[in-house]
């Protein structure tokens, strides 16, 4: 084959080697578990859908963002750019089938076409999580927790989820007569994290005056414990059950059930997009907060009306999982551990192989992760390999081992020998090695 | 919205509903478990690819099984169709970064605009298992080995791996003068199982003559125990350290670590595919012969070597999880459950919210999977939810119980109550209601 092609990715996307990938399942596996803990079941839907299901009718305008194209049977299809508007269509396409409140996760990929040079990927991982068809302070309160706790899960420590209500920040706006510019007057708060207060200040002032501004500004960065800030935005918006009530009643929740060291009362986080009509989160890792909030979310009032007239309102989170990784990997954390192999069988010769064999299945029917080395190499050649894959431990059988029906036992990381054990105490030393 | 978009997912393409993805997360979780166990490691690759990376130079002609497009950057991409091409780039992109022999898994996704009437999915699932940089006896029975297991970890008792090697097939041909016509004969006596024994010796007659096509015959039908059907090889073409010994250290292996049960040497199975060099496994469901294979693989000699001059022997097999989910659903089997939840903590009435959430996650610091239904609605309205999601038990904290301190358990199935409970109680009765 003289007229080779050269191995290569595509920009924005991304191999995976087993370390890696293996941090990557290990998230994914304590995620699934914590959601499952409380009630959240997983579904799964297509990569590739219709162009008008995932665009709407208006997706006639290039969107230069997505994998876009026409298949062999002629179909304008696309490939999803995020999970929720495909989880949109799968309610109203599967109501039927359903029950409400209906509770799911959905850890998968998507694509977008998305400028690669600030370290964004065009094929990335995102983790979604909501609450379907009811809009109680339960189901708000919820979703906050598992936020809590799926970063618990994974072993981070320092973090706070920030939150608020657009429909209170609304009343406000109305209350102040400037309720028309409100999706620019989000957008620029939305911008507090990033440029700072004086220049949030300067921006709503052009957009509302400098005296609605002043005002907007006394909202948003309204500060103290949630209780003096929910105070302050009663006295600026006034009391709603709809709003502040709601608000009210999630903290109390959050009191009852011991995590508000990791709640934040925040007007300031309004989430951009038009989307949202009730609470809002934004989750920041205390250590790390210039890679912005790593799961984020809020209450919606109609998921599906792209698709269905009935109405069903929700509320969710979305994780990203590479931000997420990365941030793991920044902040050393331990709670997320590739799973490796703990024992490579020594080979000595080719005709000892199915006894090799057999006695990596009875290791591994005690627990143990085993691979045989498949030929009869120098030792020094097999323990190379042992430590290039990270496997801690090596179990010898050589021929008079074999004969005796005893096996020496390897701790490669101090190089410490236990020779002449039983297969039973064996696996006890491998134990002890590996710290279980 | 009054113009709605209808919600439709593509031909071939499929919505999971959460018992459905609930199964496909439990088989490819017990599928990781065995993998690990026996050393292999995960990795992944990306869903699109330069479409010449994927089909080769030659891959100019249009191919109509194939997910190709122009993306928005002007280059010719296309949509993975299995996981073997993508594993050869991999290996040649990562060599310097691996160690030979190298053993991953890896399930994913592939895309194949395939014609859907056959009950076949143009989106699926893969689940691909190799040792490449090694060819070795014991490699080949590894993933002999990790084939049996892998099954009989998803439940499945009566199955078979049917193994036959290419090399003595190969060399018989020569012996018999019709080597040149190796391609067309592997394919005439790859359809033995559908077409049956006369057709096709009769389709080898018009290939090569009534004599030779007796003797081919005489070959792939040899019957008998697997020492016997050895003997028969042995006896019509020779005796071969590289292929029959090779066949003969594989099945002592499976004596010694005791899967004789599920093995079997069936010259027959040849594998149609040319990449195929060494020995070659097919397996049956005992129950369930009609769906064809469930896991095939075989030795390859070369796997990377349209993108590297690096000889990469290799070893592997791979499930087709959609066909293997559908037979185990039709055997009824019990080992693959979907995960559900466990137990619902009623709600009263919205005042309690705080406390019932602290309740479940009482329960769930013990171990089990809680929901709280989020609002206060009627008893029969809240029972009538945790059947339909299949939740076995409710927990009941009205205001008496919360002023006793104590809980209601109900067993759902059986509509047995368990009144006035402490925690730890309803806990241990909820445990042994389960079954754990």
């Amino acid at each position: 084959m003289a007229d080779r092609i050269e191995p290569r990715v595509l920009k924005g996307f991304r191999d995976f080697l087993p370390e890696q990938e293996g941090r990557r399942k290990a998230v994914q596996t304590i995620l699934e578990q914590e959601f499952r803990r409380h009630g959240f079941l997983p579904i799964d839907t297509p990569i590739l859908e219709y162009t008008d299901v995932l665009l709407g009718k208006g997706g006639g305008e290039t969107d230069k963002q997505i994998y876009r194209f026409e298949d062999n049977g002629g179909r304008d299809v696309s490939m999803r750019f995020d999970l929720t508007v495909p989880f949109a269509r799968y309610m109203a396409l599967h109501r039927n089938e359903l029950y409400l409140p209906f509770k799911r996760f959905h850890i998968a990929k998507v694509f977008r076409g998305e400028n690669t040079q600030r370290g964004r990927y065009r094929e990335f991982t995102q983790c979604d999580f909501d609450i379907v068809g009811v809009d109680a302070a339960s189901a708000d309160f919820e979703i906050l927790l598992l936020m809590v706790r799926s970063l618990q899960a994974l072993g981070v420590r320092e973090f706070q989820v920030h939150l608020s209500h657009r429909g209170i920040f609304n009343r406000f706006l109305t209350s102040l007569g400037i309720a028309e510019q409100s999706v620019e007057l989000l957008r620029t708060v939305d911008k507090i994290k990033k440029i700072g207060n004086d220049a949030v200040r300067a921006e709503l002032g052009t957009l509302v005056g400098p005296d609605a501004a002043q005002k907007v500004m006394a909202f948003v960065t309204a500060d103290g414990s949630a209780e003096e800030v929910l105070g302050t935005l009663i006295g600026l918006a006034g009391d709603e059950p709809v709003d502040t009530g709601r608000l009210a009643a999630v903290l109390e929740a959050a009191s009852a059930v011991g995590i508000m060291d990791h709640v934040r009362l925040d007007p300031s986080i309004t989430r951009g997009l038009d989307y949202y009509t009730g609470i809002v989160f934004e989750t920041f890792l205390t250590r790390l907060p210039e890679i912005g909030s790593v799961c984020s979310g809020g209450r919606y009032n109609d998921l599906a009306s792209l698709y269905t007239k009935e109405h069903l309102p929700g509320v969710g989170s979305s994780i990203g999982l590479d931000r997420l990784l990365a941030a793991l990997e920044e902040l050393d954390d331990t709670a997320v551990v590739a799973q490796s192999v703990d024992v490579l069988v020594v080979s000595f010769t080719d005709e000892d192989m199915g006894a090799n064999h057999a006695l990596a299945e009875v290791l591994r029917a005690r627990g143990l992760a085993v691979e045989v080395y498949p030929e009869a190499k120098k030792l020094g050649v097999q323990f190379a390999f042992a430590e290039k894959k990270g496997i801690p431990v090596a179990v010898i059988c050589g021929p008079e081992e074999r004969a005796a029906g005893t096996v020496n036992v390897k701790d490669l990381t101090t190089r410490t020998n236990h020779d002449g054990l039983s297969v039973d105490r064996a696996a006890e030393t491998i134990a002890s090695i590996l710290g279980r």
